[in-house]
């Protein structure tokens, strides 16, 4: 019964968990979600990274999107078409439920992070799923073209522009959501998922206190490179980190946290980069990091918790 | 060519107002709607009326219920009851779009005329629909359970309840909207619709100064009677009428019209009325009132504009 802590954002952390809830009960699972992509969408607030979560721990995440629930229609959406020019943001009859109750309760006055325990609970989720913070955070990319918030960037522009840089809008004055920085302190193991180092994983340890609690925790610190072979696994990374003037890579992600890091699960492709990584001082796992079937999910995070 | 002014609640205006944009252009046509019954359900602003109106104009009216979209699917609805118990309020996907670009608008400070003249446009609806005022206003019902919500009164509870007594809040501050005096005053012909004439008519006809400029208009003034033959054809205008004292019939309906009424239109199950009415210095037309087919609609259309 290990206490685990995983950090994560969408799609790419929730492959991860979904392994790591076969070998230990959601019940010991704390994790601290970025809320970097919240968007405000027609007056309703979207929190991307949480739902993909929530719904993959609930297990009714639509498998092939990543995202959404599976089966859901978009009826709301077709109609909205009659009202507003943009629809970019595809949002399903079921997973606006999760919008609409959210946005009333936050209108209430309730913290994002109380919104998520009902969400959570509607689901029937065992984990605890805390937002990184309750404060105003957006994440927002420098291009040519001018200065978009993340999603629009992602979704609307399909991350064709080259970065120029990236704004974390808020970073000052946002804290950590309560709870967040016990359930690392308190944590046997905390995870980095495979999530993007930078709009992911980067926003959380961005967080005021985050990075310093991560850095005294005596929690064992894993993380598993969201980068093979020099490519991401899925979305922008590549052109995020080459924005910021860092090489694509494992290396380059394994720098990054370096200065709290325990291991680094890294792929056999990319065995080459061993010892480059372990000369930060960082131990290095090499395995199969490529999570296409649940075997593949539940391999990983078994090596993940034998770190 | 006559400009036409109509005052409307929901299903049972509509149906009039079908069969009156068979004799004349949507154009001539201005609509002053009840907005006592709007609710905001799960934050989103919710006008149950204007929206039946607009439907109703634009063709996409679920004609066998008389309210929503016509084919219209109920998954959001669905999803919404893990999260709420309160889901008695019957929201379609499709519908829902109005109702989040509804809320959308008049977050960003958008008055309800506004937004019901982007949603009239957004459906093609060429009459003019206008909220009875733009100022918070709600019809409520006492009951021996208790004071409740119009909307909750009639959905919830379906109106099972005896009433004792109706409030309107806000009624001492809500101005008209934009529009609607002038729609009263400029038209040649205004036209009471067999709505509920306490929470349909006579919300609209307790705000400021309306009832003072159908007095002072020079139009002609008629309107259907809702009762035939002391039953109303739908909703739960006999229980209101009765909790306030009033007999529940078409000559009760035409006493509360009668300072301003030149015509009013009754069913010929109550030409035995017509005497009585009479007497209130109000001119009577016997006709068919009840409005099951198109048919009816355009006849009964004509009977009042031929008024």
């Amino acid at each position: 019964m290990t206490l685990i802590t995983a950090l994560a954002g969408g799609v790419g952390a929730s492959k991860l968990l979904t392994g790591l809830t076969k070998h230990v009960k959601q019940e010991d699972l704390t994790i601290i979600v970025n809320t970097g992509d919240d968007i405000e969408l027609n007056g309703l607030h979207v929190s991307p990274d949480l739902d993909t979560i929530i719904y993959t721990l609930a297990g009714v995440v639509d498998e092939a999107k990543g995202w959404g629930i599976q089966g859901d229609t978009f009826y709301f959406l077709e109609a909205l078409r009659r009202f507003v020019e943009e629809t970019w943001f595809a949002v399903g009859d079921r997973d606006l439920a999760t919008h609409v109750f959210r946005t009333a309760l936050l209108k209430q006055g309730k913290t994002l992070s109380e919104v998520s325990a009902a969400v959570s609970r509607a689901f029937g989720v065992g984990a605890r799923v805390l937002p990184m913070t309750d404060d105003y955070f957006q994440t927002r990319i420098v291009t040519e073209r001018g200065v978009v918030h993340f999603q629009e960037y992602l979704v609307k522009w399909q991350a064709r522009d080259g970065v120029l840089g990236v704004e974390f809008v808020g970073v000052d004055l946002a804290k950590p959501a309560v709870g967040v920085l016990e359930a690392v302190q308190d944590a046997e193991l905390v995870v980095l998922c495979p999530s993007n180092p930078v709009v992911s994983i980067g926003t959380i340890l961005s967080i005021n206190c985050v990075r310093d609690a991560l850095r005294r925790s005596s929690a064992r610190k894993v993380a598993v490179s969201p980068i093979i072979a020099g490519v991401p696994v899925r979305g922008p990374a590549g052109k995020l980190l080459a924005g910021l003037g860092l090489e694509v890579s494992a290396y380059s992600v394994a720098k990054l946290y370096a200065d709290f890091l325990d291991v680094f699960v890294i792929d056999v492709a990319d065995s080459a980069e061993k010892a480059r990584i372990e000369e930060l001082g960082v131990n290095v796992k090499v395995t199969n990091t490529v999570m296409r079937t649940l075997e593949d999910k539940v391999s990983l995070a078994k090596v993940v918790l034998e770190s």
